[in-house]
């Protein structure tokens, strides 16, 4: 390819409204072009490290017995009737009607389709276990596209779906699809930076899941790795362990706290600690407003994923709470409900005493609080983030470490979630119909990409691995003016066209300056230079983007010495 | 892979709907699967079938200078309200809103999208011209889905748009696409059945288009191809050329013709031929309702492509004016329009005389009729179809033949129509902004997938070209109970695939009838049969699926002659 010929501008500025490093280089290197809010098109370079980072794919799913499939984009709302999810799910589906007047829906996943498509076809326990997959472009209607392809509406998924007649079964090969996951991050240069990390399952359904986490500052994802052992999660789905300090069977006293409406004004009153808090927090169901009042130990947060999954449905903080409940002074002794209202203890509070908890009063709290001797019957429910410093769940230590991911994989173990809802049966055995289960795995391709940008960049462009780059080497001649130079870029170019290196040519006639910064965006790994002064040498110049090797070849070789260089640098990416 | 892994059920009885060869056999063949009206999943075989298009549809756009992109499939509707298209598309264009209320279209075509991701990156004049294309998916709410994946809803497209500076240049680049299209056509397996014709540019704009036709008598479109030169149409965009007769002047004299309502009786009744009648047709445009009148000679038909067009915008048959007109009695002499209706006159009238016509009078006709004397001011309109037998309007001959053609791709120079309406403009040699004229290139993949079934099978499955088939070879092991016979077929499986080839592999304990009946469903070009009663002749079975070759492989030599035999298919494919 000519560079004068590549679609796509490239730029110096930094964009308005881009707070992500991929986001900025994507669109500065004419990768990407913002259609609307959360919606991308791909110039040719983005579009070529998509398909390569597809091929990887569908090698790794192939290598695991995947078969590829095709499921529909617009999807009759029958099939999510079906399962329940037309209902289930809130407004991130996109539904509109037909011209015949019929419900559809846009698949922002595709259990359903997969279900229908698989469910007449594997009608006896000797068609089990498989797994199907496909590459295929999925709507969901985010509220907060954000960070160019980490975060967006429309995205190109690769989702792979597999049937089993046991859960033992489904473990396997949920480990087998664990593994090549594993490849599929190596071999798109990332292995080092991703790791896994148990999951919500959240609307899918199922209980195990795990997310693969590029770890990176800007990630929308907390997680929780322990310093300690291997345990890591995704701070929603991590078990929060509380300890409280032994104490006093103190008397509930009450205490004149006038002003005082925040945990922090409270400690510096009594001179307690956060832990020697019980504070509440409002919440309000978003299907009926209803408030839920959850009680916990002052140091810690709501988890919201958990509370969600407690009260199945979602709940938002409630904004104003001050005509229903006394504001600053509520506390569990003396609580009165608005109708609808429920209460929530946090697991921190057992076994606590001596606590400081607002007396339902308006400027008064409550000292020597002990939960499970003044709330009769109390049932405690596990809300809580685990914190930083936290302690493991997995090896008890206190060694929870708190950083940043972004997702680029999620699999689940679905059990028979929808083979139940829609009825796919399978005759065991005995000849007696059972619902297979299934496990589900997911990639996004543009997000892969964007997190790859992240990774692998310096302050002047990405850095693509050989595996997924765009072009595996780009010819800079300078001053192609030059006869002679000219002479030497194209030989070369059709040299390495005609050995199979996918090649950039750019011999405009243009500063250095502006081809290299040119070249800096689109991040080809190999780089050679021909100029004048380099053919005064007899050479040529190699600069790899990573700036690991930079050195002359004489033209003899320059040709031999580039194929050689990018054969090895795929087979690096591949094995590493 | 195993076949008994394979996802997909083959089954022998003919599914009920189905009228097409290619949608009865790729149901029973385990193919695709209706999801609902218009919308199919795609098996495994139809999966790899469809990728091997997009292969060879890959290749040959990149050889004229295609660069791949992706444009999103939810597009928002103000680029279709830009264009005019918003309002311009009726009903098969999918229009919702999404969570934050903007409107959104499904694309269905990506005209808009396309001049959107480059109208800000092609500045000047030297970046002309180029070419873009993608593969992706399309949805066209189709009132009419049928014939399986001959037209559906959902539908994977590759489509491709090119831009330049001068009409001049886009017809060269239209006729290299042309030559592409042929080459894409012949490598999978149709060339001698595909033939080119004009045709009309419907709602694209433009003026010159070409359709790709594959001769089938299924075919929804009906072509107009002339027996004594090279001219080729589409029916809807063909010229209808007509000669009348030679006439005397004869004064319009009303007669009395109680009951005479139809052509044919009428003809019967004034023993005259049709041609020498001059009938009414009448319409309603779609969007008023307001009638439309078209005379036209009796013996012609209206030619509604036409019609459409020169109403700037679609209209349907009148189900019932008889409150509106003397219905059988229409003519064009005292005729009383209701408001907004509109009276068309077809060139089959001009130069004609002595016709029987209405005489706007329940019961009563006009003889001798002469729409040039009679009806003051006559303009006449192009509204006829090209008759069958009629004159073919480049060569002049009556040698119009009419048969029915199934669109496999369609071409279209648009001109400015959008780069217009969106404002694309580049700079000039003269620093003037201009805006560039378009051509855009279509192919459906799963239409051509199944017009290949539909030219090439036998009554027991479809014949898959080599270059596009699923697999390339197909081992059928039967009684692979048989030490010797799964010892055999194993190693010509694991021999055949380390040499590259894509093997299906049979060795299910079922009979041969059912073995060979699911081959031939699966339509597999090498067959190669391993069998107790082969091997005792030391020999293998070979078996093209066309039925070409049939014969004995000695058992040394058969893996290196099924490979030998495939590498030849493909070569033969790729050039026939």
């Amino acid at each position: 390819m000519k560079l004068d010929r590549l679609l796509g501008l490239r730029f110096k500025e930094t964009p308005s409204d881009c707070q992500i490093a991929s986001h900025i280089l994507m669109l500065r290197g004419g990768y990407i072009k913002n259609v609307g809010n959360g919606i991308f098109s791909l110039y040719p370079p983005a579009k070529r490290i998509a398909q390569k980072i597809e091929r990887i794919i569908r090698e790794e799913m192939d290598a695991i017995g995947g078969q590829e499939v095709m499921l529909p984009v617009a999807i009759p709302a029958a099939l999510w009737k079906e399962s329940g999810r037309w209902d289930a799910v809130g407004s991130e589906l996109v539904r509109f009607k037909d011209r015949g007047g019929s419900d559809m829906v846009l698949g922002m996943t595709h259990e359903e389709a997969v279900v229908h498509l698989c469910r007449d076809t594997a009608q006896s326990y000797q068609n089990f276990p498989f797994m199907v997959y496909q590459i295929q472009t999925k709507f969901r209607d985010e509220p907060r596209a954000r960070g160019g392809l980490i975060r967006v509406r429309e995205f190109t998924m690769k989702d792979a779906y597999s049937f089993h007649t046991s859960f033992g079964d489904l473990a396997e090969f949920y480990e087998k699809c664990h593994a090549a996951y594993v490849n599929i991050f190596r071999r798109c240069g990332i292995g080092d930076d991703v790791v896994d990390v148990q999951a919500d399952s959240g609307m899918m359904g199922g209980k195990i899941a795990h997310e693969f986490m590029l770890l990176a500052e800007i990630g929308e994802d907390s997680l929780a790795i322990c310093g300690a052992c291997d345990f890591r999660s995704n701070m929603e789905a991590a078990e929060c362990i509380t300890e409280n300090a032994p104490c006093e069977d103190a008397p509930l006293t009450k205490i004149s706290t006038p002003g005082i409406k925040t945990i922090e004004a409270l400690c510096e009153f009594c001179t307690v600690s956060p832990a020697r808090t019980c504070k509440a927090v409002l919440y309000q169901k978003n299907s009926t407003g209803e408030y839920v009042v959850i009680f916990i130990r002052g140091d810690l947060e709501v988890n919201e994923t958990k509370l969600n999954n407690l009260l199945g449905g979602e709940a938002h903080p409630a904004a104003d709470a001050a005509e229903a409940f006394p504001c600053g002074f509520i506390g569990p002794v003396g609580l009165k409900l608005p109708k609808g209202a429920v209460v929530l203890y946090d697991r921190s509070l057992r076994n606590a005493g001596e606590l400081v908890t607002g007396a339902c009063e308006e400027g008064y709290h409550y000292r020597g609080f002990n939960p499970d001797r003044d709330v009769p019957g109390i049932e405690y429910s596990e809300i809580a983030k685990i914190p930083e410093g936290g302690i493991c769940p997995q090896c008890g230590k206190h060694s929870i470490r708190l950083v940043r991911g972004i997702e680029v994989g999620h699999i689940f173990q679905l059990g028979a979630k929808y083979t139940e809802s829609m009825n796919m049966t399978y005759l065991d055995q005995n000849g007696k119909p059972q619902y297979p289960v299934m496990g589900c795995y997911g990639i996004g391709v543009g997000r892969l990409m964007a997190s790859v940008c992240e990774a692998r960049r310096d302050g002047y462009g990405p850095i693509w691995p050989m595996n997924i780059a765009p072009w595996q080497a780009q010819i800079c001649a300078l001053r192609s003016q030059d006869e002679e130079v000219a002479k030497t870029a194209d030989k070369l170019y059709e040299d390495l066209q005609s050995a199979g290196v996918e090649v950039l040519y750019d011999d405009r006639k243009v500063s250095a300056g502006v081809m290299f910064s040119d070249a800096d965006l689109l991040g080809v790994p190999v780089r050679v230079i021909v100029s004048p002064k380099t053919l005064q040498r007899g050479v040529a110049e190699l600069k790899t983007r990573d700036k690991a090797i930079q050195k002359d070849l004489d033209i003899s070789v320059v040709t031999q010495e580039i194929i050689a260089l990018v054969k090895e640098m795929m087979n690096e990416g591949d094995q590493s």
